[in-house]
């Protein structure tokens, strides 16, 4: 990768060092980055501290052939990013009078009240540096070159920030020498199966296209691979087309959305496209499928109601859970799941209801039945149905995500009709 | 500032050099390695690249005793910190075949499949490092030592993470070195109030602990107040209590707990302690009552279950609203709220049931109940009923979540018999 296409960036400020504050910036900054062609490689966060902020020039300068810094350009004596940048290059600061007049003067004019003598600093600009006005606040930006390395210097205040770059930076970018190339981007997602398993599936696509980076990220549940094109915006656009069909060539119907489309997003579409509507019993999930469904708005079209049985009185009070099945299976059985299924089905009279059975842990297992077995269950209207049994791993908050996400992805393939 | 007071994370993987993933670990290290008395002076993000990952290694061995990185331990082939590490400090990797049975027969026991062959990679250990076992994942975590410098290979996924520092290395960091100056820290957390009004009630004392940082981090329905303290252990600790004592006094029982429990855990803690069951109704939060409450592990003792009735059908057929209360006044009523919570009661067999009715939005507003309009009841078996109306700004998923805390407040009040 050509070094004019890659940035660095260093968010300035002890404050982003603490464990309550974290820079921000840098996600917006990437996002506008690529659009003009320009990868982040690193980030970092450094105090206001002359030698650490040198420090991380140097290190970045090495790997980046642009730096973008954000914060410690504030009046008060902790600002102290452009001396340390000025130093670290070697160059003079000098004060520019007009400048330090100019604020004075917005000073009086704005606020009513003299300058305070501090912020005079706001007017020291390194030599060399071309000046990047600041139209939201007193402190400008400044642009500077070090053996062929841009280094911009921005505010940390966002809306600052924002403005300086889309108006006095942007545009330059391109013209800098950066831009032939973009980056795009899409993300396939798949539930219901782990990360090696999904991995091994698509292990031969990553020779294939092994200029193109593919970075493959696990959630509980569910599987994300990102495939990235760089180049010219149509030929990033088509490789980037013909890399998702090799991707959807090998796991098929086990994508279930692209891009941000979440789980519960892809089931409920789908669920509207085919006019039928979902209710569900959950016990170990407590909630949790019926929470995703409904975080999707408009969710009230297809989905009618849960219960959550949380104890076998309420799964035979509430479900019309044979007494005697849960005594000869078990709440945690394939039986139990199914009747939880028909019971919901049956109490809220929708097309189609899922159910969740299981033990999340830490307690409650048996040698038979370990914490993390969980059953899963659909059934419909017309008498079709079907029953799993899994074991997840983790801990408790891990067995619940995962099983509600395996859930939402046994109601989708139901939909689908897959096996 | 001795070194060994000194730390740097470094969060290693692509996805985070992107506009969608960031790191996270890299807030709760910092709190964690405060409270032993390190201090964190750089953080960096680096790529899934050897190169990368040896340059900031070299980078920050120059400013730090402690260098900590996050992430690149999985199994595939973007994951490469470990050979990384090695390559950069000039020793070896060999794998440890123990380990690598050990893992093939986890994977044949707990899911009965074969271990893929990929995953004998996250049995390879650098000369000379120390292994942290991982009791929650596959990947070990691993300690090494490279001139004076420690340097401790965490995984990414937080939960591995967090288990393996809080296991394997918070015990020994007072003995490596670090400590004399700590930090203490206490979370205080109050539900149900807005920012700017836990703000007025506490800023007077502010003034009186000005020496000391109170920081206030508002999430939707819930402020946190984080107090702080530093100094040698026993007077941090000290002046902590006192400055807990001073918020105490304003906030009283607006504080539903202390550092790390959860709401929904404080709501629990209650409902054990003075034997009641609950069970809740659910409409527009959709489930994630329940799915907070259930989160916390031993729920079963007191929580029985929930209907969420997200159609007016399934409110009249499966809780018992009157079909006349939902006419005349809507789903989204006081009435209807109380009838929904009512019918919890009585479905479930609970001591308490708690209800949750409103319009979370982008739709369904009105002039008189405008999207955020969100009406809650309380009742119990004695005949004690409460109900509120809120209206909560923001969007769908933020008036969901406030309408959630909200609920659990209201809960948490009826319980200790406040207003």
């Amino acid at each position: 990768m050509n070094r004019r296409s890659r940035a660095a960036i260093v968010a300035i400020g002890s404050e982003m060092l603490g464990p309550f504050r974290r820079d921000t910036n840098s996600i917006w900054l990437t996002e506008k980055l690529e659009e003009a062609g320009i990868a982040v490689v690193r980030k970092a966060v450094v105090p206001d501290d002359p030698a650490e902020i040198a420090r991380e020039l140097s290190c970045a300068s090495a790997a980046a052939g642009w730096i973008f810094t954000t914060g410690g350009l504030g009046p008060t004596a902790d600002d102290m990013t452009v001396s340390a940048v000025a130093d670290w290059m070697g160059v003079p600061l000098f004060r520019d009078e007009n400048f330090v007049s100019a604020m004075r003067e917005r000073w009086g004019v704005r606020r009513g009240i003299r300058m305070p003598a501090v912020n005079e600093k706001q007017g020291d600009v390194p030599q060399g540096a071309r000046v990047l006005e600041n139209p939201r606040g007193t402190a400008p930006g400044f642009w500077l070159e070090k053996d062929g390395v841009e280094i911009v210097i921005l505010p940390g205040v966002p809306s600052e920030m924002r403005e300086i770059f889309e108006q006095r930076v942007a545009p330059f970018l391109g013209r800098a020498g950066a831009g032939e190339s973009v980056t795009r981007r899409r993300v396939l997602r798949i539930a219901g199966m782990g990360e090696s398993a999904v991995e091994e599936l698509v292990a031969p696509l990553y020779r294939k296209w092994i200029e193109d980076p593919v970075t493959i990220l696990a959630s509980p549940g569910e599987v994300e691979l990102h495939l990235c094109a760089r180049g010219d915006p149509s030929a990033a656009e088509a490789r980037l087309a013909a890399m998702e069909q090799d991707f959807r060539a090998v796991l098929g119907s086990r994508i279930h959305g692209a891009d941000g489309e979440a789980m519960a997003a892809s089931v409920g579409r789908l669920l509207k496209e085919r006019r039928r509507t979902l209710a569900l019993a959950e016990s170990c999930t407590g909630g949790l499928v019926s929470a995703l469904l409904t975080d999707v708005a408009g969710s009230s079209a297809y989905f009618v109601g849960t219960v959550v049985s949380y104890s076998d009185s309420s799964k035979e009070a509430v479900l019309g859970v044979d007494p005697e099945t849960l005594r000869r299976h078990g709440a945690v059985s394939e039986e139990t799941a199914r009747e939880m299924a028909r019971g919901a089905l049956d109490r809220f009279g929708s097309d189609l209801a899922a159910s969740v059975t299981g033990i999340a842990g830490p307690d409650g297992g048996t040698p038979e039945k370990p914490a993390g077995t969980v059953f899963f269950a659909v059934a419909d209207r017309a008498g079709r149905e079907e029953a799993r049994r899994r074991f997840f791993g983790g801990d408790r908050e891990m067995v619940r995500r995962t099983s509600a996400m395996f859930s939402l992805e046994m109601i989708r393939r139901f939909l689908i009709g897959a096996a």
